[in-house]
């Protein structure tokens, strides 16, 4: 990781003359909130600074906010939420070419090393020395962006043509983990896909199959009002809402629910086709056991069950499933390289509209609280489907 | 190949008591097409009796019908044309299950040999022993489809959902013909892609990057009418017309004018990206020595450039330019696995409606002759484009 | 498939005039094997007649020798077992060509239906119709080819050059496991492989590793005697025992033990590697949960993990080390396309020799018996490794 | 590229306090080479400092050295040549870890930008930005490695384990080209590879295709004294002189003669395989029209055909061969992640000895001049085969 890139992490007092003070939400303790004050130094000279105009809540910062640790990770100092943003640029690193104050860009906040193998593979995401905003797993802690301003690596800020909304270059976040899970799947044209989970990323995933070229895409959900969600604005072709009374009970009778679950599954898929091998693709968004499981069992010879979701770290699965078919099971962890292909596809106007899918927006730091007590939720209490909470500055 | 494929090519006389006669379109030498009465066993164990009820013209028929060959193929005994078809079952070999009379099909008519290394790999396309309808290459001559009934294997017959139309049926050939393109190149969800040629093949081609996450489609034809016709039913996102003066007269500056047209491309191609690397694909549908060469300048480092209309056999073409970029240069050669894909997307609705492809049509074998006088033009006599010009029986 | 080969499975009486009678040996229960007579026609037309010479014994046979059954495939009438074999033509069917009395061949077992997707695909090892020799699978059973004479479709022999021996071609078999296990991991130059488990499969996998250019190779068994084996005689580069007393036994504190298994792994790799990352292949041959998990946590960011041996059908897996560090759990089923490349892979010397890996040898049909008990057991009466057990005719 | 990587291009004149003056080899016309005295800072934070010991001289150099220019490139000042090199760390800048002065390196001597899609994608080599050591394409021009010390970015030096030379190491650049080459080929076990041209790259892509399990390597040449070099060291299993009156002459046959050339090649190829398809892979490592020709006639349907020698730009080509056959064209720009590979693969012992390689041998700054003389050679004076000319200082 160049220098600057850590400067959020590692003190580097002597750099700028020029220091400013921005408002941030920090988070303290589980569910305590606060805005406090913040020093900020000019960009250092390959960064840009950024005034923060959007932050969508995800699932891992809710995590942080309820119980202040995400499962393994522990939050050991005050850590500053937030990881799907965009901006505008109020000031230019010295180093830094293509960019001016007032454009608008997306922000990618995981910083890898740029040295590592993974890094020059081009796996990025897999570097060992990722520096990621708003997680807990670099200490001193790599700071969210749910502040005023902050200073990001130009490399890793992307330009929005006018077409794209700041509200959709915050999904940039979630949509490149839709894009990295699709390639990583190859879903071929013609294919038929099954994604268990209607949540953002489930959403995302089931859309770009679609743009991938899978005809049929079924989505499936405990939720109904996210399943029809997902048929109504054409994110999925098919979809059916799994009853968790009959599949997600503790049970020793796990392996015939998920046989059950992929019965179901394969009933919604298959329409005119006499020959049914199974489903080509499974994503599976949820991190749920079954949902795998039912993945394995619905997917055909040749193909690929891919883990989208976290979920149960330790899991009990029929391998012989995998093994005999020859299913190929691949994790997806983040994304790489996705920004640039994502800023295209929203211009292009293939994906459904995704305005919507913001079904929540609070504005100011001092709304982070209710933001987040909210963002934990499947529905308000109107009883409206909560999708997207964003928060704007 | 399985010993009743070569029904028609080899005489086994005593296989079935049942003969019947049929008409059929015979060429008989150049521009000389006659109908002419031709005896039909009933089907072998595995095949199908199928009844032709539609053949779309292609390039290849036209060459034969005007010059009685095909670039080096010379026809040695009297041929019957068509190879892009559909019909209705009307008998069902003994070995065969899964079809009924009355069932409605499209047709895969090259018949590979199943046992060499192309076909055990699964690209049976390459099958050096293939026997391919209405060509010229094996002796005696696989007859093609524009007769009254045939029968072919059961194995490459393919049912046809009752949302997929005969018309739509026969154009699963050239439509083949763009998935196999689309599957080499491997295209990406947010690509740009360049397509030269906006024939039937260009246009499909096109159509299917764009099902495949293109957001950028180019398309160029020297005819105008064609690249409207593209833009207007949504084949592709962006098109210009190549000046023929300006390009394709024999000239020394070849290269330059290659990147000429390039440039052309890729000022077509732009549009918000700052930062353009080149197309990430470019499909030649043309054969033309330019529009490859062109394609070499305008495709990205790490890009691809696929070789699909065939075209002047030898080339001048500056190698360097896919050398320094690793610039794949891909061949394409009819396709492999791809009618059950071409079903699904023609059912599913993904791809622009085929219907108005077929711009002109004939009606019965004494037709045929007319078909192919007008098949060999761009435009017929009221000045309306011709793109695929239909046989019906 | 073709009807001829299904000869052996469905009767076909009228299929040829001459009959002849040939001795096989019958398992009819637990442990029962017996020499019977039976009946065999000419070869059909695309079949060619091979008289056995050898058969490699394999643990899916010492499976059903023992219990009748193999997992959950009961055998349910008489089964001739036997599918690691060579022999010698003796009779050659009237369309076959390439062939005459007297070639020496290598028998490539599973006969698939050359029409499904799957084989259609070139991934035909998946084909659903697939009939297997000696298998219980498809029922009346395929038999197996520890008999004297068998009709076999000459697409599925394939012919010796003088430099293989028959040992060496029974061999072919274990040896295609382990080419299309290398092929699915896809090697790469200098990398580092591990490989759980050292019996012939195991032993193959490694030695393909290397040939594919893995630099580093360490093959890990409980087994000390199979261990030195592997390094004495080249299969791999580097290797260690597994102390079953720490590792494999039932606890609740598997996951611990898989870690362990890992760190010891991991250490028997590294070498001159200051910044090691993890190997980059793990292919496991035992199917025992603990060595899948200890692949998963011994693999580096982005490798794989090969599910090669048939094991426990269901496991409890930590699947978050695969799904963080996106490698990729890949299963192998046996085999597509592998015999040409390996009678080149054996001519060619590239393999350390195979012959030393036939530990014990039987001779005639009534010997069967003892080869199973034998081939049953690691070390023989007198100590000696036990790898192949080869019944010759 | 980070800003210390461009340290020898453009002045950063407050960066240090420490100068020394070092002495280096400076081209300054036609065959005109000067030793020159340097001035070098200390090492900026993230680079070492290295005394560079072995300089492998490579074609491009011995180009600039006779013209003062290679291809387009033109020199517009002092250039130091060399880029193929190993040294010793000598000091280490104050953000690198992992080094100590004293630890061998070889030198990659290409430095990308890290931030451009290329780059990220981990196919640097296609980095429009990359500044290449001792090539005239920046300007100013980024100095070669023919001088006592240089700084270089540590990310992108390569530590040695002690088993491989220093020797070896400077012919990691060769190397490298090679492991690309064979990955982009993706060389499958068993396969038959053809490889024209028998110098420092020919050799070792041959060598690597076996490493890579290729059974027969067929290497061709038309310096006899080459390809029995090739055999007799087994780089490669099999080889033929090329006649070059018979076939490289201008000939208005170019195509005959290629495919002449072909049938040569498929001769030197098939040993006891029947039925033989073509060879897999073709490398071309001369940059001959003639050979790249031969390769698309002699590579079987669905094979590659690698463009690794740098030849003449515009080429005449009878691409139908490669449409037809679905050979595909794929060139071989320099290597990405290829050196920790490449180190692995000499410390393991896989290949023939590349000792012997470095033919001959010169010391000291002042012995450069000569150095070039014969390194533009076949044959020293004596008669010997010259290979690899190795600067040592």
């Amino acid at each position: 990781m160049a220098p600057s890139a850590l400067a959020d992490i590692y003190p580097m007092p002597t750099r700028n003359h020029h220091k400013a003070n921005v408002q941030a939400s920090v988070l303290v303790g589980p569910k305590q909130v606060t805005v406090e004050s913040r020093s900020i130094s000019d960009p250092a000279p390959h960064e840009l600074q950024i005034a923060v105009k959007r932050t969508g809540l995800c699932g891992s910062d809710v995590a942080y906010y309820k119980r202040y640790r995400n499962g393994d990770l522990q939050v050991v100092a005050p850590l500053t939420l937030g990881h799907e943003g965009a901006g505008i640029v109020v000031a230019v690193g010295d180093a830094v070419t293509g960019y001016q104050t007032g454009d608008r860009v997306a922000l990618e906040v995981g910083v890898p090393c740029d040295s590592c193998r993974s890094c020059q593979r081009g796996r990025y995401n897999l570097c060992p020395k990722m520096a990621f905003r708003s997680s807990a797993k670099s200490v001193p802690h790599y700071q969210g962006i749910l502040q005023e301003r902050i200073n990001h690596p130009a490399k890793w800020c992307h330009k929005l043509p006018s077409q794209v909304s700041l509200d959709a270059a915050a999904l940039l976040e979630p949509l490149s983990v839709a894009i990295h899970s699709v390639r990583r799947a190859q879903v071929e044209q013609g294919s038929t896909v099954l994604v268990f989970g209607a949540g953002t990323v489930g959403l995302l995933v089931a859309a770009m199959a679609k743009v991938s070229g899978a005809t049929t895409v079924v989505i499936a959900d405990i939720d109904g009002g996210r399943v029809s969600y997902a048929l109504r604005n054409r994110f999925a072709t098919k979809g059916f809402v799994v009853n968790p009374s009959r599949y997600l009970q503790e049970t020793t009778e796990k392996i015939n629910a998920a046989k059950s679950l992929s019965d179901e599954a394969i009933n919604a898929a298959t329409g005119d086709e006499s020959d049914f091998e199974g489903v080509d693709v499974t994503f599976d968004c949820t991190g749920k056991e079954i949902c795998i499981q039912a993945g394995l069992f619905a997917t055909r010879p040749g193909g690929k069950v891919l883990m989208v979701g976290m979920g149960t770290p330790i899991q009990t699965l029929q391998m012989s499933a995998a093994h005999l078919k020859e299913v190929d099971l691949i994790g997806v962890f983040r994304y790489a390289n996705t920004y640039p292909a994502g800023i295209k596809i929203l211009s292009s106007g293939v994906l459904p509209s995704l305005d919507n899918m913001v079904t929540h927006r609070f504005r100011g730091l001092d709304a982070v609280h209710d933001a987040f007590e909210l963002a934990g939720k499947t529905v308000d209490e109107r009883g409206n489907l909560v999708l997207k909470v964003m928060v704007e500055l």
